[in-house]
């Protein structure tokens, strides 16, 4: 190949696009570690088995279907080309990414970290009762069908993208984390609350399990977010990126500031979940609008997502709507709220973009059709979402045993625990009949198999 | 925009700006885990949610007022220009930074994360006893105030930078962690020793709670490093930047044998925290010189700064300095030893830079030069950290009563515990009585409210 | 330097490689928490002190010695050229990596991680039974000569290189990973189980201690594999990084998907740590032939590649072969069958590839040349660690006294433990006798030393 600028350029565009979907892939380990963390122990294998497996099967639904779904070329509704034949022969076109000019493996990996966020964001909200191999199957459905033909309205050309004012979502407020959000408001109030966690009409606190990882997912999150916002410029445009990453920053820092502040008022004391929570708000929220946005916005955004997100996870509590990470609090509302800020926030002036929204006198119109967006995505996800989670409940079940709930996902899902401290002999020294028994309450667990032995 | 090699380099820089920007983000992750891993399990929460608050605090801190302080126009002692509106609309000028051509945005990103730093350090040194609201403050006071100015005599135009034969400090042992590290000791001595820490005039063991996190937060730490030292190029030098990857390697490498060596050989075992910490020394050390010191030199300045944070902790503690993760052996001794060792190690001749210090037939300009900075830097940060801590104490106190401090920080600040095994009765079959009481210790801990209920 | 297209490809191609190694040196962290949480907790602090300690000793040993072994000009068996002096002025010339661009710093450091990563391998085989100070000895060992010797005839101009039907190793199924799987191999065999894996020849389960740990180690690893088989590349050749980037994720896919559903139907439950390494085990198989398969080849590479992970578990227990975190079953087994793969999937089409293996109308001479060289490195490596194992039992000994095992290495070797969960009385208001008891028996370890005191 020649060596020209032009050539230059696509090497260039593509290695920022991969390197940027490497950060997006690292955030698997941030949502296994948020959710696993909030969650209980007992659960914890469980936990990290779903989010640790479901981006293997995004992979091969994505991969086989997906893509095609929702960037192929199509109607305005679904994309129809570019299933995985002509997707390896490099015969299909998909004309709605041929504004980056990445090749096609990169413009499917990147497109391809998303969807397995998507199917992610899912999973903690059906947490701790859900049965594991019904979680996958619900995956597959996920980013096979539901997320790419949303998807497609809206990045793939569909009818979102060619409104009179168009819908814009440019790293995936909707796109994303909405979807993922109604998905998982779907699946917990189909699967209905924990055991024990309403109580005579009042919800109880069931505490996460381990700080540490919830706090080390937080920020890997925060991490991979610059990939998810800055990659989605998919092409080396070094103001975009780094105007991209600064508003993003900046939100995440107010989220975190406002939720902070927001739990040490209401709470009395700052809670380290909502904190975290906070962050996340933060960056769901500046994601559909960090390109068109000012770093003034970008603060007014991120903050206000940091306030929802504490509000609606009380609120979410009120409803009986049991979600043990508050994965519809920081994803849905936010997602939500994101979208609709566009409308607000959006200014030519020190952002990126070529839009205004309502504050900076681009009158209603934009945020109208983000509202139409909104409307759009909600209707859909929430009617397939629902025949998915019905479905596999007819066919193989989707919620587990009380029994196996009481006892924990980890021993009877997974035959495994997560953690062993094993107190052996020669540090418990003290009282040999009581240290006997101490060992003996940490040692009889039921014996795993597996790799570990 | 034209596509020319002109603009096509603009690019380029900026990616690897960005890209090295967040690798030094990805360090706040390292110095959550170094510093959590290595305070009580009691503390574990308040010491996730200082650092990781801290970055939020630093980001509107730096933004607002800092950045124009460090890198605006202005005087040999402070930059006046670039405050908040003039760095949004674009009209400020950075006359430092415009030997790099990459975007405001990208040069402020990437100093921000670097000033995120320099109030990270800070926090291991007053943990386990610090007042949460407090440590925010002094972060906010770090970030807007104390590191700017310092460092705008180094990185912004200030009179070090102007010496006949200038300071040099490549990507920041001095501005960033010997600062943080001056800051970290006034903090250290204003707050006194944790309880228990002097009994009677002996240093007492107060061992960490997880070895886990330290040591994944030193490997973050070292990976974050090649970001913090080859992303000082702040251009995609390639020469430059394979150079400084190099040093800074070795220097870590040096640093991990020689504090191994030495705590093998004082402690009769290799102790972890020790070896960690070597790494870390190395790593500071070489952050000044990596640019114009030898793959010799590296090494002997990493493996120097191993030895001296061994024996370093150990003299602190015989100065009755309670400093719970090191973070003045490592960040304080080595910053000051890595800048002097500019002095002695530079050279032409196997590096990227062109200098010449003592070793290498320079003769001692250079050295006493980097002595002034040294002085400099350590008289203006001891007292305006002074200040600033004494200012926060009686405003507002500094440090948390007895009961809160013997109970753990996280119960009383935040109204949470980092851990919760809960050991289930399904799990526990062994003699009914004792198993009931041991469920009921592990249980009986004060509800926490928030995110993770 | 004039900037031209020419020397801007350098540039990228460097930042690419750079950015590519950091990707590799974080599999350290990934090698640290797969082991360690496989392990049990009494050595998890030996566990994780050689994995954060192998890759100074490693930088050290490849820098003095292993590059010019195994990179320099010399014969068809070893490289002589290269050692540390010319390297350091840059006198030295490496003709087998020629065909790069990149300065001479950043070919060592790529590579430098890669030799990191052969000696990490060999860890997990001997686990929770080696002295710690063998084991470094051993790393050093395997980074100074048996990795660099074989590479050599590999990826250094040896004769492997030059079978008139070349052996094809892309980015190290044989490499790093057979090598590194032959010696972790002996080692295990000359250490012999630990005491308690085969009471009367049965198999024992012994369970790891903390899924989490693990789960995350394998996340970074899959991170760190982009960058381990993409920057292979050694160019910023997009198209080739894309589709190596996507070849390495469908198979570690599908080793995921494979090895999970082989551990549900013959465990009957799909145990998690399985899970792990059939995602190791597809992203080892596809590692040598990444550029050379299909997106098709890829799947079926990486997914027989999980299958015979979870297989090889249990064919190594029948063989009384105790390899605590199967890194024989992940890393040999895998590296040799996707060396022999390379001779099977190797295709044109759909590939970035001039190769065509078996299956594709290529005949059997790729598989033949592929063939020997696994047979050759077998030999070599085989004989050469026995050599080494067999030395370093003679001189310093290689195994802990039994006493040394059964209390845990984390006591003896470095006086440390590694989880101090610290029931404080506030925290434990229950019965005042038993809770007391349960104090003192969490408390009662020996108190170690060190950064942490």
């Amino acid at each position: 190949m020649e060596l020209t600028p032009e050539t230059l350029k696509i090497a260039l565009d593509t290695i920022w696009v991969m390197v940027a979907a490497f950060l997006v892939f690292w955030m698997n380990a941030g949502f296994a570690l948020v959710e696993s963390g909030f969650c209980r122990a007992k659960n914890c294998v469980n936990v990290l088995a779903k989010n640790y497996t479901v981006f293997a099967v995004s992979s091969i639904a994505f991969f086989l279907v997906g893509f095609a779904f929702m960037f192929g070329n199509g109607s305005s509704f679904i994309g129809l080309t570019g299933f995985v034949p002509s997707l390896i022969n490099g015969s299909a076109s998909f004309s709605s990414l041929d504004w980056t000019t990445v090749p096609v493996a990169a413009k499917f990996f990147f497109q391809l970290v998303f969807a397995g966020t998507a199917a992610t964001i899912v999973s903690g909200a059906v947490a701790e009762r859900i049965k594991f191999g019904s979680f996958l199957v619900f995956s597959a459905v996920m980013t096979a069908i539901i997320y790419p033909i949303a998807g497609h309205w809206i990045w793939g050309g569909g009818f979102l993208s060619t409104l009179s004012t168009p819908f814009h979502d440019f790293a995936g407020s909707t796109v994303v984390h909405s979807i993922g959000g109604w998905a998982a408001l779907t699946g917990a109030l189909i699967l209905g609350p924990r055991l024990g966690k309403f109580v005579q009409g009042n919800a109880q606190t069931i505490r996460g399990h381990n700080m540490t990882s919830a706090t080390l997912g937080g920020l890997v999150l925060w991490l991979g977010w610059f990939g998810f916002n800055a990659g989605s410029t998919m092409a080396a445009d070094g103001r975009a990126i780094a105007h991209i990453a600064l508003t993003t920053n900046l939100a995440a820092a107010a989220g975190t500031i406002m939720a902070l502040s927001t739990s040490w008022f209401l709470q009395k004391k700052p809670d380290l979940g909502m904190i975290i929570n906070g962050t996340l708000a933060g960056l769901v929220a500046v994601t559909a609008g960090c390109d068109v946005v000012s770093t003034t916005g970008a603060m007014a955004i991120g903050g206000i997502g940091g306030i929802l997100a504490v509000l609606a996870s009380f609120a979410f509590e009120r409803l009986r709507v049991d979600d043990p990470v508050g994965a519809t609090s920081v994803h849905l509302v936010n997602g939500v709220w994101g979208t609709l800020a566009v409308g607000l926030f959006a200014t030519q002036s020190g952002s990126i973009g070529t839009l205004n929204g309502l504050f900076y006198g681009g009158g209603s119109a934009l945020l109208v059709s983000q509202l139409i967006g909104v409307v759009a995505v909600a209707a859909f996800v929430l009617v397939t979402s629902t025949l998915a989670w019905l479905s596999i409940k007819s066919l193989m079940g989707l919620r587990v045993s009380p029994a196996e709930e009481i006892d924990g996902l980890d021993i009877h899902e997974h035959g495994n625990v997560a953690y062993d401290w094993g107190l052996e002999p020669a540090q418990v020294p003290a009282t040999p009949l009581i240290a006997h028994v101490v060992t003996q309450t940490m040692h009889q667990k039921p014996a795993p198999v597996g790799a570990a032995s």
